[in-house]
């Protein structure tokens, strides 16, 4: 095949005649020129054909081509600072690879399911690039982040005989006569490595057969849990405050053109989002929401403010709060009784718990739960049995508390959820190339 | 809590008083002298107390402490050549943080069983923590190449309502009503991935419900995926070439120790991994295995190698053949019948897919399936019929013929069997943290 030159190098072949691959994102024509709009995956760029170099012949079938028809693009790149990537092509030839015939996705308005049905075809629009390039800046920026700070890659199965945090939300499988689950969470996995490794994370999908149709839950998404051997509650908040400031500059650096221009995000609020975060106890913020539902004149806020000391936030809890502070806050003890069994109990105060939510702001919520884990072999014995969750298959889990058992502490942070928030999206369907929720399971 | 310093940046330190917050992993001692080998996850290090130092009430306590003690090292560091990391650890003061009674894993042999039935505590092992980080280093290696070379992530689903080779190996679940499976390959959704991005690659955990109790098979594995529009076979096998050399360079020089000490690899074999890499049809790959077979006066190896023309190669194939090679070699041009749906078929030759398998040296055989894939509509339709497929869940996959086909190849790599190659283990279950096979689900 001969060289092909990528829009996203183009720079590179100022004055050259170039051979670009790709397909034909949209034209519009005059009667003696025809504007391609171009892409190949890595940009687009906008190519310009006239009937005088082109000839009537050659002309007229550009002119015939159709929305997202593959093509071959031989042209002269010339520098053009009207253009949104500063050059266009001055084309001398365009092939047609093959057809494109009534392509679904034309560029008026389409409905949310059908955009969803044609997933695999919506990809190729330029807001689902920008989020997916975010996404994946994300992604490598939170591995990045951790690989520089000395901590190991140690994945956790997703293939799981026990039930983390209860055995309602869980997907199974059979497997070779015995029942699989798939896994909610890496966390019990990555204490044992940490024991191993001191300082480990593991990101991975993770899965939840919630019956919930809301904006923020999907059945399968990606979870990323680092944790350390000898940190404690303040130094899990410490390390979540410098992670999450490490990953929001990092794609404020890449991106604020994505994000200006093909999300309309207004970046003033994730230029706030600096150290230090807000941190303030569960009881605080309890009576902050109170005060919050007391001042309000609003009947429906102020049932759906309704809470009492005992009962975890909900959505309604966490937008109103977050509302008050321009940054994440880091909500921690919350009671002991609501939160998963592996919690540390507060030794100075048994009815809570030593974990942290981390609460992203703009209305947003919940982005990031962790804490310190219970490292007494005794009380987490006694939580394993309140929860009433049956001890064998947690035996090496205990092991852990049995074999040099040492303060520790990690969180889990969802990267659809951190996406939706970074990009500013009303739903967290556009944050994964496919998108798995309660009624969508294709394509 | 105090500062801690980190085995692996003791360096840092040298001429210091430092606290080190680990795990006792080995002691011998003598009359006057306590040599503690010190772990904390990021290295170990050896901690000398004496008597003299110590006093005796002190002295006493530490002889009694066991293996795999949580424990908090006071010391100065001092330089020791002799020492494997060039440093050991004058101890002024040891804590006790926690006891470790009757640590189930001892120095002396234990069996592969127990072993795996203590996977959680064999982690802590020195030979563990060089598998895991040298396979930490090849995953980021993976995902570096891809992102360096212009590569989009685009995560594929996992639970898909399609069965992408067959449905004998799957795992379900229901879903809402419907059955899920758990994802076989991300292929698929590369393909329209590569259509809206150009490059794309996928890299996450696959399932095979196969009911193989092989040194090669396990249920869950690793799986990066990447894929090219606008890419031939020839170009996928240069692209292979490239990435795998790369790859095995990145291991050599951040594991040569690890390799040589903790496993014993020999590691002349992965230096002559090199560009090129011997390309072969199946047809001269046949001819070849057959001439070793008949060659050979060994009845048993004789009856392994039994094959005609049209059946895929088996281990035995894989192994004798690779014995004939000091590199990965690329064997392209297999049977079509014997290949999945979505293999392009050779228009000069429609007996054979333009496809490629890459075998490692040494006897390791398959680490990479890939190839170009089939984008003309009606080849691709009258293949699914082939393959008794129903057409509805592959209409999505077919509209990519429909919408600017053009050709494109990519492949998919098995983590746990590069890493089993490139450490030299004879099986892969200690190439992944916890092992999913046949008969294991715990821990």
């Amino acid at each position: 095949m001969m060289s092909t030159t990528r829009i996203s190098e183009i720079a590179g072949s100022l004055g050259q005649e170039v051979t670009l691959r790709g397909w034909l994102y949209n034209m519009r024509s005059s009667k003696k020129l025809h504007f391609l709009q171009i892409r190949d995956g890595s940009g687009i760029i906008q190519g310009i054909l006239s009937l005088q170099d082109a000839g009537p012949e050659l002309f007229a079938a550009i002119g015939a081509l159709t929305q997202e028809s593959a093509i071959e693009a031989v042209g002269k790149v010339v520098s053009d600072p009207r253009s949104p990537g500063g050059f266009e092509l001055h084309l001398k030839d365009v092939r047609r690879v093959s057809p494109s015939v009534d392509y679904p996705i034309s560029p008026k308005e389409h409905g949310d399911a059908f955009l969803m049905d044609h997933r695999h075809l919506w990809l190729r629009s330029k807001r689902q690039h920008a989020i997916l390039k975010i996404r994946h800046t994300i992604i490598k920026g939170i591995r990045d982040y951790f690989d520089e700070h000395g901590f190991v890659l140690v994945d956790s199965p997703i293939l799981t005989p026990n039930a983390c945090e209860g055995t309602t939300t869980l997907f199974g499988t059979e497997y070779f006569g015995q029942t699989a689950y798939l896994s909610q969470s890496g966390q019990l996995y990555q204490e044992a490595a940490a024991m191993a490794f001191g300082k480990t994370y593991c990101f991975g999908p993770t899965f939840r057969a919630e019956k919930s149709k809301t904006r923020r839950h999907l059945t399968e998404f990606w979870m990323v849990e680092p944790e350390v051997a000898y940190m404690d509650l303040e130094g899990d908040m410490d390390l979540i405050e410098d992670f999450l400031c490490s990953l929001v500059e990092r794609v404020l650096n890449k991106h604020e053109r994505d994000l200006k221009e093909s999300l309309e995000r207004d970046i003033e609020p994730l230029k706030r989002v600096q150290k230090p975060f807000p941190r303030m106890s569960y009881d605080d913020a309890l009576k902050m929401i109170v005060q919050i539902r007391d001042a309000t004149t609003d009947a429906e806020t102020k049932a759906a403010l309704a809470i009492e000391w005992g009962m975890d936030f909900g959505s309604p809890h966490e937008t109103e709060l977050t509302k008050k502070f321009d940054r994440p806050i880091m909500v921690h003890g919350y009671p002991y009784e609501v939160k998963a069994f592996y919690m540390k109990r507060d030794p100075n105060n048994p009815k809570v718990a030593r974990c942290v939510d981390v609460l992203a702001p703009e209305g947003y919520g919940e982005i990031i739960g962790g804490g310190q884990r219970e490292d007494d072999l005794q009380i987490l014995e006694a939580a394993l049995a309140k929860h009433e969750l049956p001890k064998a298959p947690f035996e090496w889990f205990l092991d852990l508390r049995r074999y040099g058992s040492v303060p520790h502490a990690g969180f889990g942070l969802g990267v659809e959820r951190t996406v939706a928030w970074l990009c500013g999206l009303h739903h967290v369907r556009e944050t994964i190339p496919f998108a798995r929720t309660m009624d969508r399971l294709s394509p």
